[in-house]
Formats: C-alpha cells, structure tokens, sequence
C-alpha cells in the first residue's frame, strides 16, 4: 500500500550516485540497501496498522488503499441519507524547516495531520482517512519513523485511518537535510448538515477553544525573528516557559480539535446547535472566522475574554512585530471556534470541557455586514 | 475550496522579507499584491471549475471539497452493490527537476495526474476526484497556471474532479527555482471486483499498452546519464526524434491509461475477463507485474513483442548503463499491463485501439512460482 518498497528500489542508488562511487551509472540494487528498506517498510507498516479499523482493507498487492463504506455499522445506510465525500490537502508550511534545523521529528506528523482534519471537521465532516507525501533529499529511516509515527498517532487519536503514502526520495530536488510534508484526509458529512453560513444568527455565541501556541501557521515570519533577534532556539527563556526550549514551545503541534469535534457533533443530529465553525490558520482569527459568517452579521470578538499564549507576545517584542500584523498571521491563542445557538452554549461548554479542551466564550453574532469586529486587548 | 487566498496572505511578505527590504517584519498585506493574488486565484480557479461535475457541491467557503455519492445517476445505489473507496498518493519524482530546469511546465500537472489515476485503476477503480499539494520557493503565477492547466486537463480527460489543492510559497525551504509536486487521489470499486491476484490463471492472456517514453519513473538515473555524457537537453538528435528536442522527448507525460480502462472495464461488469492489471512505474514491467500474480503462476513475457521507444536505447547507450538496470528503472516501451481470459483478449485489443491506445500481446501466464519471466529482446 504504502510506496515504500519500490521508491527504496529507486532511491537509493541516487544516494550511492551522488556520493561519487566508483559503481557507474547503475541503480544499487544490493541486498544489503534492500534488506535495511525492507526493514524500514515493516516498522512503518506497524504503525501504519495501527490505525487500521475494520472498514479498512488488507490490500498487500497494490499501491492504493481501500476503505470500505458500508460495514457492520453500516454508516452510510443507518447514519447517513445523503453521503458528501469532504477532502482536503494541506502541508505544514515552513514549520518543517524548525523541525530539522533541531533535528525533532517527534511532533510534525501531529500537525501534519492537524491541519487537514481540523480543516474536514469545520465542514460538518467526520474524518474516514489519511494519506501523506513525505519528499527529502535522503531518507533517513530514523527520522522518517519518528515522522510517520507522529502521523500514525494522531490519526488513531482521531480515528481516521492511514489509507496510503508516498516516501520519496528526491537528491535532485531536495538537498539532504531538506525534508517537506503533504497531508491529504477524506471525511463523510450528511449533505444537509454541511456548515453553510446562512445559518448563523444574531445571538448566536462564538466560543474559542485555545491553542497550544503557534501551531502551523506564520513560520515564515516566525523564521524572521529568530534571525533578526539574537533568540536560540535551544535555550530556555523562563518569560515563555521554565521548562522548555524556545525550539520546544514553538514546535508544541497543532491542536487536533477534530476528535472533540466529531464527538460534540454526534451529540446534535437532530436539531441545528452548531452553527459555524473556524479553523484558526493563516490569516489569523479574523480571516478565518469571517468565512463563517453571512453579509448580514459580525461576530463581535472580546480579546480580553482569552489568555494569549505567552509565545505571542514574546515573539511580538522580540521581532517588534506590530499588533495587527501578529492578529493576522498568527493564532494569537485561539486555535479554533464554534458558532452555536445560545441556549446550547453553556452544555457545548462543558462536553468540550470534559474532552480536554479549553473553552471560551470570545464573542457573540449581531447584527452587521459580514466583519469579524476584534475588541482592544 | 483551495488554499491559494491565505496563502497568498502569508507567503507574499516572505519573499519581502528575503529581499531584504526595509519594511521590517512585518507581512506585506498591501492591495498589489493581494490584488495580484486574487487574480492569480481567479486564474486558477476557472481551471479547476472546468473539471467539476454535477456530483461537485460548490463551496466557496471552506478550505475542504464535497463530492455528493449519490446524484441523478445514483451512483452507488444503481451501479455499486458494496461500494469501496480507493485512494493514493503519489509525486512526480525527479522529473519536476528536468520540467524546471527547461522552464517547461505544460505537461508535469498530467504526469501528476497519471500517476495517481493509474495507480486507482489498477484496483479496479473508477477515479472520482483529485486533489494537489504544490511547493515552491517563489510563487510564480504564469508557472502555477501552467501546471494547474495540465492538472486539470488530465483530470477532465480522465473524468475525475479537482476537489481541492495547496500551494506553498515556502522560501524558508524552497530556493526560488525549487518546486515540488504531490498528487492525491480517491476512487470506487465494487468490493467484489477490486483486483485480487488469486484470480489469474494459466492461459490467460498479457496486453502491454505501450507507453510514450520514461513517463515519471527514473528521473533519478537520466539526471545522472545527462550529466555523466555530453547529451544536451536543449538539442534535437534525430536519431531519436526529427523535431522534439531531447527535454521534449523526456518530458513527454506520462499516459493516462485510467480513461480508456474505465471504459473497457465497464463493458465487464459480469463476468471477470480483467483478471489483473500493473501501472509500469519504478521497479519496471517485472516489478510492478509480479504484483498481481500469485505464488502459483509465471508471466512469461516476450520482449520482441513491442518496439522499445527509441529513448531508452539511447539513454541506455550513452549512459554505458547495463540491460538489467534498464529493465528495474525504466518501463522500457509497456506503461501498462492488463492480464485477460485469452477468450477476450482480441476484443480487448480492439477496443483499446478505438481508445487511442497502442495495445501488444506481450506475453501469457502459464504455471509457475510468482514470477515475471522475460525473454531474452
């Protein structure tokens, strides 16, 4: 299912190629080489099955996974009419680059697959599975494990199968430290409850669950501070945190806010309580929460409603980043919002509570044009 | 439904920033470039409505694609009994490194395409929709539209909508020149005829489609073959084409088999005539056949059969590379294998000239141990 056997058969060599051997213009078909990739492809293979359900399918043959629709449970006959396939592609932006540079692989895999269920849930989507593009310069099985196990976690976590991957490697293209992920997830939601933003009512209640820092959005600017500043990413500033690296806070992953989601959710089948939800990513809270929302409506946001996460103003100071550019690149502490009826608020509260999260109320719909209305701080 | 709106967002500033400018760090959010953006969205966004069906929901708002299961012609209700989701993921491998070193972007978006729906049809699924991950140093809008438009072209030719896609502007990883393709895929098959090796039988019959040269395995190697020789991609040798230069010649996308497939697999839809099929990719014709025999049976493959593309001898000539090496890396003239009931198979040929496709007996399975037995050429 996975590539990995037959990229190892076409990878490799370019390793021994562009270390200048003497072997001539031949792939390394060696059994050394092959026996250490076999090896890799069962370790990932373990972790792999691991977030295999029964609706998933042995399919040793072939390079494409399969997922069964109807099983024992038979979600679609019992508990969808009107099935809608929900699928979407994201990567982890240049978060990656902190990864290697620290050389910590633990974690990218989480927000990998973060970034793509967070964004299937805020369509009213469950997540059915997961597959991912892992692209280097040279595979270090290591790493790649660490990586895919990171992956492999989340996805149980979230019980969303991995259905396939595609591991290449790529010294023409990527230098040997070099490293970048794609992520790709495939959801079910009931065609009538698909998040339509006419929905959403003046009275309606924003709630914010916070974040656990930056995420994976803004690196790039992230990458600028550490640059310009005299910051170091493997020293402990005890303003942001006693215990952690400043690499470590800033690589803490992506909340995976899918799996409270999809519990919360089943909990409102009948009637329509949630009425919009936003995944807070590029563009910050406001550019998010915005696609929520109709033309006659503002959410009306209380900052003060929230703790920020310490890193955000610690990152603001050193880099002197002005306040509206941290709202629109960053999080700024809220990591992904509901909309729901009012008279739910205080019961959604207390489920996400009991879930793990941290609910708050941030706002509220009025009345407007189509704004997401920020408060000062 | 793609990413490109907040990406442009967060990715515009980055190569401010590099640039040394200024501004300081803050991101650049100001209307020319926002502008520009929108407009390169705009751009992309009629290529990718052109692939949409009625089974596409539009969804201006979300970051996620909806593909309705069931629509006018009911497809799971009427055709499918027990109906399976397939997917892959799949990339281009180092061909995008010969597409950016020619600055030729027309074609790589259908390798992309091929090389996921090749993969799906060799299930035995139909490719329902399609979704892309494309990285790059510097965003490049006449490159991305390039690409988007031969992504989307295959994906029209193929019947398989575009559903969603990111582009990463990540000058933190990328050099500006740098550019990295991924391609995912979902398709259905009827659980009952996904392709099961068991099924095959001595005397059955082995139709090659040829392909239309390396397609997008092997990249790796002619990297290597053009720098270790005086081979010049800019140049026309006539011995293997009179008006393609050599880029052209490699550059030729790989074909997507997955349309004339489908049909052909539609008109059997009873009995099982289709009893394997192998998409040639890394790992050539014995690789990749090998994989839908089972333990008891041998493909015995008459390599004068076919006429080799003229590339590969030439490649291989000025390479100095061995016969065998060639057969491991390349697919060495056969893009694709279908295993037929010999009853069938001259009907099969048939149709599959009326599709455009260039199909050869190349071989038959007879008793054996699993393997791919080729002739001597």
């Amino acid at each position: 299912m996975r590539r990995y056997p037959l990229d190892r058969m076409s990878s490799t060599p370019d390793r021994d190629q562009s270390s200048g051997q003497d072997s001539g213009l031949t792939y390394a078909g060696a059994g050394v080489d092959i026996g250490e990739g076999d090896r890799f492809v069962e370790i990932i293979q373990q972790h792999v099955r691991r977030t295999h359900g029964p609706r998933v399918i042995h399919n040793p043959f072939g390079f494409a996974g399969l997922f069964r629709l109807d099983y024992d449970e038979s979600l679609f006959r019992k508990n969808y009419r009107e099935p809608v396939l929900v699928a979407c592609a994201d990567g982890v932006g240049s978060k990656i680059k902190l990864a290697v540079d620290l050389d910590r692989y633990e974690t990218i895999g989480v927000d990998l697959v973060a970034m793509n269920v967070n964004d299937l849930i805020v369509q009213g989507a469950e997540p059915l599975f997961f597959l991912d593009y892992i692209a280097c310069g040279k595979l270090v099985p290591e790493r790649m494990e660490k990586i895919v196990a990171g992956i492999a976690g989340a996805c149980r976590f979230c019980r969303c199968a991995i259905l396939g991957g595609e591991t290449a490697e790529m010294p023409d293209v990527y230098s040997a430290d070099e490293l970048d992920l794609a992520g790709f997830s495939v959801g079910v939601a009931e065609l009538g409850r698909v998040m339509d933003p006419s929905r959403v009512e003046p009275g309606d209640v924003v709630i914010g669950l916070e974040s656990d820092g930056v995420h994976s959005n803004g690196f790039s600017l992230v990458h600028r501070i550490l640059e310009s500043s005299d910051l170091d990413p493997t020293r402990i500033y005890p303003e942001l945190d006693e215990h952690k690296t400043l690499g470590e806070v800033l690589l803490a992953p992506t909340r995976l806010y899918a799996r409270p989601l999809v519990r919360v959710m089943k909990n409102y089948t009948v009637k329509k309580v949630i009425t919009g939800m936003a995944h807070i990513t590029g563009g910050g809270l406001a550019g998010n929460l915005e696609r929520a929302l109709h033309a006659k409506i503002d959410a009306v946001i209380d900052r003060s409603a929230w703790n920020t996460h310490p890193v955000f103003p610690f990152l603001q100071e050193h880099g002197n980043v002005a306040p509206e550019e941290m709202d629109r690149v960053f999080n700024m502490g809220i990591g992904f919002c509901m909309i729901v009826r009012e008279s739910f608020a205080a019961s959604i509260q207390k489920q996400l509570l009991r879930l793990g999260e941290r609910p708050v109320v941030i706002g509220r719909i009025e009345r407007g044009s189509g704004q997401v209305v920020l408060s000062e701080a």
